[in-house]
């Protein structure tokens, strides 16, 4: 199963809301355990971004909240908030679908998750995809 | 109000609870918005961090997930991911009752609230009170 087309479905589905289109997925042994987009606005909520929103899910399924075994695929660099997240459940794996240049906290313009000064070191791929950064291209232009 | 002190009476609910002991309020025009404790265990969801409860919380009552105008007292230094949810909501204040050298993303690891390179710059008032520290010391004490 491609999951990172299966997180860009759920962007799609933040799309059609009105949201920022991004959509994250969280596996755990080749299976999806849980899949969000982002509902900040739905939701009137700033911490509900899709990788938080899926993290909650997947540690209530888990009954857990360490997610150490899991892997995430995002369509967009996670925030530092998000970053940050993934570092508190301690997500071995992520794979990420398009650079975020204004906010990105996996390189962009800071990397929280490998910090030889903090205890998690998360394994950073990028997998990008065109389909990925022309969605929200597309969306912010039609914002303007 | 002290509202550091009302922070800290958070924070012992989250002791009596087992959570190490955190606690964090939001005002807005001198009065408080939303309160909370740290609720990790007990939810088991590692966002449930006292910060961001209390941000859901103030979202939720105040219709919005901006809260520019509003001021957070969290009894221990934010974590990463706290940091970057109180730049997501533009919290503009932000009173620190103990350092954090292991984790603290207000300047003892690292300072995301401070960085030039972001699009939000958040006021920090460390706000050091003896008890916020030592009761962290003695939860994890008693851990040991």
């Amino acid at each position: 199963m491609n999951f990172m087309a299966e997180a860009l479905r759920q962007a799609k589905i933040g799309l059609k809301l009105g949201e920022v289109p991004v959509g994250a997925v969280i596996t755990r042994d080749h299976k999806i355990i849980s899949e969000a987009c982002n509902l900040r606005e739905t939701l009137k909520d700033p911490t509900a971004h899709a990788e938080i929103i899926a993290i909650r899910k997947a540690s209530k399924i888990l009954k857990n909240w360490r997610l150490n075994d899991c892997g995430m695929y995002v369509t967009l660099e996670p925030c530092i908030m998000c970053a940050g997240a993934i570092l508190q459940c301690r997500i071995s794996e992520l794979y990420i679908g398009a650079f975020d240049p204004d906010a990105g906290a996996c390189g962009s313009v800071i990397n929280v998750l490998q910090n030889e000064l903090l205890n998690h070191w998360t394994s950073i791929q990028w997998d990008c995809k065109k389909e990925c950064s022309d969605m929200l291209k597309q969306f912010f232009k039609n914002k303007r």
